[in-house]
This record gives C-alpha cells, sequence and structure tokens, in this order.
C-alpha cells in the first residue's frame, strides 16, 4: 500500500508552495542563455588562494576543534570578533547579543519561528526578498507589504497601515526592512526615513527585523547607520551574512539582538541543527582576523559597481522610455518596472526563447502583484554578457510595448 | 521603553524548554571532571590528514562551485554516491530519494515541520534521543513513548498504544525509532521486531522515520537490515548522518525517502536555509570517493570497542549489584538504571563534587520519567579516564542505595 503523502503533511507544509523562481531558474540555466535572474556572487572574484590558506591553517591548529560538535550559539571567537566589528559601527553590543546562523536565511526562520503562530500578521515591503515571504509563509504568518518609492520603505504609509490594523485590533508581530540596496529593488532607505521608522517603531512597539546582506557592497559615498544603531530599545533584530562579502558556500550569517531573544533563538537553533558547523566558523574568524575581508570586499564592490554602470548605461541605450527603474548605489539587482498592462509572467517564454533571463516581479510580492516589473542581477554575468542581455530584453519589451499601442517599432523609442 | 519578549513569542516558542542537558554539561565541562554525559565522538581519532588532503583538492579543482549558492536537494554526485552505496545495503533508491540535511537533527526538524501540526501524536521509544523529543515539541507534537527492552522497542506495547490511540479516533503521525545501538539506551532492535514492526506499520498505514547514526559503528556480528531496506511500501523516513562516521563539525546528514515526500522536505528547506554548504558536500563526496570513510570508520569501530569493553568490565566490578544495564554491542551508550527510589537529579551535584558526570535518564523521556537512569557515553573519557570515573560513580550508587537502606556500606556489595 502506497502512503497518501497529501494526507499527512501539516497546515504548514500544505501552504508553502514550490517557489516559481526555481523552477524559472531551472529554465534559464541553459549555457546560452544570458541570465539576469538568480542573485549570485560573481565566483571569479572568489578569494581562493586566501581560502586555502586560513582553511589549512584551521585544519592544521585546530582541526580537532573545527571537526567537533560546537556551541549552540556559534564559535566564541567569531562572536567576539563580529562584537567588536558591530560596536565600530556605532552598534552597542557585545558577544551574548550575537548568534551565528547557517546564513540569514535560517535566520529568518529561526525568528519567524520564535515569533509567528499561525495567522500572525507581519509588515515587509513591497516588493520584498523572496526567501523571507517564504520564511514567513513557512509559519503560516499574514505578511501585509508596505509600498517603497526611491528612498525605501514608505514610512507613512507603514504608519497608516498600522492604525488600519489597530483598528481591527491586530498588532503585527514585526516589521521586515531590508534598508541598503534592497533585493529585489535595489532601493536604499533614506536617512530620515530610517530615524522616522525607529522613531514609529518605538511609538508603536513594534519589533523590526533588519536584514543587511548587501550593506557592506555600497560604491560610494559613506555608508548610512543601521537601523540597529539608532535603536535605543533594542528592539531592532539584526541580519547579517557572509554570503555576499565572502561565500555563500559556507552558509554563514549571525544576528544581533537583545540577549533574551538571542537566548530563545538558541533554545530553537539547537532543535533546527544543534549548531552551526565549526569547520566554516574557524575559516571565516581566521579570514576575517587577517584583514582578508576587508581586502575582498573592496575588489567585490569595485567590480559590482562596474557591471552595474554597465547594465544601467545599457538600460538607458536599449530599454523603452515607459520603462522605469531606480539607479542602485550598491548591492546586486536593479529593479524595472513596465507599464501596467505588460506581464513579463507572460512574457518569460518570448525572453527565454530571445536567450535572456530575469526574475518575475510578482514573487516578491506576498499578494502576487507587480507582475509589470522584473528584477535584473548584475554581479553574476559578465561585463560582455551584460549590453548583449539588456538588449535583447529591450528588444522584447519594446515589441511588447509596441503590440499593446498596435504600432510596430523596431528602433528604440526612447527620447532623452 | 524595553521590548517584553514573553507577549511577543509564539505558542511553539512558549513550549520549548532549554534543555536541562545543556546546563547540565556546562557545570561538567571543568577540566577536573571525568565526564560521560554528552555524545561527542573521540577527537583524537578524526582523520585529519586525509580531510586535509581532500580539502586541498577541492579548494583547488571545485573551489568557485564549493564557495558558491547550489542546490536545495544537495550535491549531484554526493547523492549519486549515497544512493549507490545505499542499494549496497538493500535500499532500493537513486538520488532523488535522497535530499542532504545540515546533519540528521536538520532531518528531523524537517520531517516534524512538514508533518507535525499543533497537538499530532507522535511515537517514540521510551527513552528516546533528547534531540528529536526536542524537534517535535519544537512544532507542538505530543510525543507519546513506547517501552523499551534489550531487544529494543516492544513492539507488541506498540500495537497495544495503536488499539488505545484509533479507540480515542487518534492517528499518530509517526513513529520515530533507533534501531541500532540506540540513544539512550545502547540496545538494538533484534531481527524478528524489525518484521514485525515493518508489518505492523503496514497494516496501520503508520510512518516510520528510522534515525541510524550508529548503525556503522558495530563492534561485532553481522549488521541487521535497516526497516527502510525491509519497507515494500516506501513508508519508512530513513535518517542518515556523517556525524558519527567522518566528523561532526561538517554538520551533514541525508534522508532517504518516497520522492514526493522528498520533494515536500526540499520545499520546506529552501524556506529554512536556501542549501547545505556545498564546501563541506564536496569534501565529504571525495572523502567517501577515495575510500577514507570505510578505512575510518574501522579505527573508530574498534576504538570504541575497547572503550566499551573497558566500561563494562569497571561496571561490573564497581557498580552496585542493584543496577542493570544491558550490554550495547555498537555505539557509544551504556544505559544504567538504578532502583527506583534513586534519583539520578538528585544526586548529581554530588556526582560534580566526586568529579564525575553522566546524563540524567528523565531528558530522555518525554513525560520526564526516568529519574532514577542514568546515561554513560563512552566514546570521549579515555582509557585511564573510564575506569577512574566508573569507580567513582560506583561508590556514589553504592552511597545512595545504603543511605536508602539504612546502612552504611563503602566497601562493593556486589555479589557475583
Amino acid at each position: 500500500m502506497s502512503v497518501k503523502w497529501q494526507e499527512l503533511y501539516s497546515a504548514r507544509a500544505r501552504g508553502m508552495k514550490t517557489s516559481e523562481i526555481r523552477e524559472l531558474l531551472k529554465l534559464a540555466s541553459k549555457q546560452d542563455i544570458i541570465s539576469f535572474a538568480g542573485g549570485l556572487p560573481d565566483p571569479a572574484l572568489f578569494p581562493l588562494a586566501h581560502f586555502q590558506e586560513v582553511t589549512d591553517f584551521v585544519l592544521e591548529q585546530k582541526g580537532k576543534k573545527a571537526l567537533q560538535y560546537s556551541e549552540t550559539e556559534g564559535l566564541g571567537e567569531l562572536r567576539e570578533l563580529l562584537a567588536e566589528r558591530s560596536r565600530a559601527d556605532d552598534i552597542p553590543c557585545d558577544a551574548e547579543n550575537i548568534i551565528i546562523t547557517s546564513a540569514s536565511q535560517q535566520g529568518l526562520d529561526l525568528a519567524a519561528k520564535v515569533l509567528l503562530d499561525a495567522g500572525d500578521t507581519c509588515l515587509l515591503e513591497a516588493p520584498s526578498y523572496l526567501g523571507a515571504i517564504q520564511a514567513f509563509n513557512a509559519y503560516q504568518g499574514r505578511p501585509v507589504g508596505i509600498p517603497l518609492d526611491d528612498e525605501g520603505l514608505r514610512v507613512d504609509l507603514l504608519e497608516t497601515k498600522l492604525r488600519e490594523l489597530r483598528a481591527e485590533a491586530i498588532r503585527p508581530k514585526f516589521l521586515y526592512v531590508v534598508p541598503n540596496f534592497q533585493n529585489p529593488s535595489g532601493v536604499t532607505l533614506s536617512m530620515e526615513r530610517r530615524q522616522r521608522l525607529v522613531e514609529i517603531a518605538a511609538r508603536w512597539d513594534l519589533l523590526i527585523i533588519e536584514d543587511d546582506p548587501y550593506g557592506a557592497l555600497r560604491f560610494s559615498g559613506k555608508p548610512l547607520p543601521s537601523l540597529k544603531a539608532l535603536d535605543p530599545d533594542n528592539r531592532v533584530i539584526y541580519l547579517r551574512t557572509f554570503s555576499k562579502t565572502l561565500a555563500p558556500g559556507i552558509r554563514l550569517g549571525w544576528i544581533i539582538a537583545d540577549k533574551p531573544f538571542v537566548r530563545q533563538i538558541a533554545i530553537a537553533k539547537q532543535a533546527t541543527d544543534l549548531c552551526t558547523p565549526a569547520l566554516t566558523q574557524h575559516i571565516a574568524y581566521e579570514f576575517c582576523r587577517r584583514g582578508y575581508l576587508e581586502e575582498y570586499v573592496a575588489r567585490v564592490r569595485e567590480e559590482y559597481q562596474r557591471k552595474c554602470q554597465c547594465m544601467l548605461a545599457a538600460m538607458d541605450e536599449f530599454f523603452p522610455a515607459a520603462v522605469h527603474w531606480p539607479k542602485p548605489t550598491g548591492g546586486m539587482f536593479v529593479w524595472a518596472t513596465a507599464p501596467a498592462y505588460l506581464d513579463t509572467v507572460e512574457m518569460f517564454p518570448r525572453a527565454r526563447e530571445a536567450k535572456v533571463a530575469y526574475v518575475i516581479g510578482s514573487v516578491f510580492y506576498a499578494d502576487g502583484s507587480g507582475r509589470n516589473a522584473m528584477r535584473l542581477n548584475f554581479s553574476l554575468p559578465t561585463l560582455e554578457q551584460i549590453p548583449q542581455g539588456i538588449e535583447r530584453l529591450g528588444s522584447l519589451l519594446r515589441a511588447e510595448i509596441a503590440s499593446h499601442e498596435g504600432v510596430v517599432t523596431l528602433e528604440p523609442t526612447r527620447v532623452h
């Protein structure tokens, strides 16, 4: 007798959907497609020589510790080092405010696990990071989107939404926000809005989950303070990761938060995976201690800036005037919005034929809107591929718009 | 205004308890204590030279892949290799039946995540693995223990319990079982009971989660077939790990199960941590491919057998006659049961004074019983420490029993 799995799944599991992006990425992984889908760092830049050097050192000098079980909270010396560096960024903290996670996706999972009951409302930017929407859905949270613009989250609309929810006697569990070079929109929360957001959070007693995977990838200008640095109440749960600054293949991140919350996360983590690998933590610690991280991040920043400028220039040249995009000043993504009638999901098979790929906008909205938008990644494609791919995409977009307007235009229609 | 965390936690989180064992282990980690607590492999045996060799190879030859994001299901070549080896153990499977996890604790977490709704009954051995109880509690499952004896799970009592539950219209979601050298009891499920268990599961349409971390650590005799190998219906979810056979510090395990279930686990895993580190998976693959795993496991087996015999001999010599223990034929643990009046929790501070540590029995029971039992680990302490520690523990146990009986006996009372 075969097992009827569907009958046995939890309500939680029945609510999980296989990610559309995942299926699309499989389609887009053919060799001859120029892909702006995915959100991968450029492996050509990986610091392999330094990585090899520190790994040799770790296995020679600390092998027995690196291969053994370790503390659920993470390697003591790594937590100390991260605390010290955070203090330099004006975040008052010590090692006990920090727990190491299997990259920030696990930070999201654990935060949702200890905060969300089925049906609990949580707020996030619209659009927002797909992995966060999935993590919150997996605990049957009810994600509610707050629009953003070129200066990031519309904090005025946040307050309106909080008022609406209060009228319905709903207290949202938290606001999830990516203030720097947001995924997918590429926008950065302005200084003024950061301050207002922290004030609003205090006034409404609202937790903030601040996710900052891209902050170190700023192309120019001075970094803005994190929400965590502006937060006097310890109500910000700050998620960081080595995925974009060292390597995603080591799956290492960390949470900085109020100590009672960190202890609760540790209890949840123990039941989840006991501990994060000691081996990769020792490697990351040694990599940071020797100053290799800053050196590497500087190179990454420079190369991504070059690629970003290349993409923006190509978009200026090849995209129709009806398509808009905020200019990112860091990170890995450009977010392009077409007129409302254009459907990037429907257009996707034609893009495949034209051998170019993007991520459809709708996966970044909890409510499935955003079908006229697309996310374009510039960190992975080469400087040769970017203008070629953008040209292909530009032709497609022009054709879509022309067919809607009943006119066939083969030449660029953009008016500068 | 400071955050009132307790008000914000999910019902799930409020049900999580900080593990007593965790606190006890902290007490027991002082240098001069001989500890039989914990369940750590002996780091003196770690295959550091081979590990270094394969890590060098991976970083040199496959560095860009090893440091990049990878598939949620795990590294293709590792899944192929594990499938091939499983087929050699009479488990019909291919790579699509396998998903790589962050050790088997994550296997337990993900299985619970996709199977358990709040209040769902799940069955397990009494006593059972603490980490499993924690994983099931974290999703508000209701663990119900079925006693075991020297031949493992009492399958007769399982059927009685299933009948009782059916009378209450309760369908348990699964049975969790560790058939080989069980943690904490050290006992092994007999061949006859394995066959009966699989028959009962088919008759009652009951899922089985079979956890086999210690199967490879058999001291003598031929291995018994896994439940998975005896299961024609694909109703066994089989959890394996590299933690006891290669190294816990790489946090790698795998699930072998029916393909629809593996796909559901992959969806859940994606929201949990996206993927397991590519780096450690490449290392494990190369370690296995070169035949280093068998070589290492053979050494571990031999050394643990020596330590186990040393512990059993010391227990025969120093433990009072009123204490009983099944003799393990593999694994890492001996489980000692004292008369019902003896309380190992209460005795623990006196053990600390005597500079010896164990794990209290009650943490291995979902209902908190087992306070007269203790788990003793023999893989980590040295051959010099084992008899010394057992002698200390023997004196303590004799003193406890004597004080209960109103007689102070300082000499061994055991009658052979």
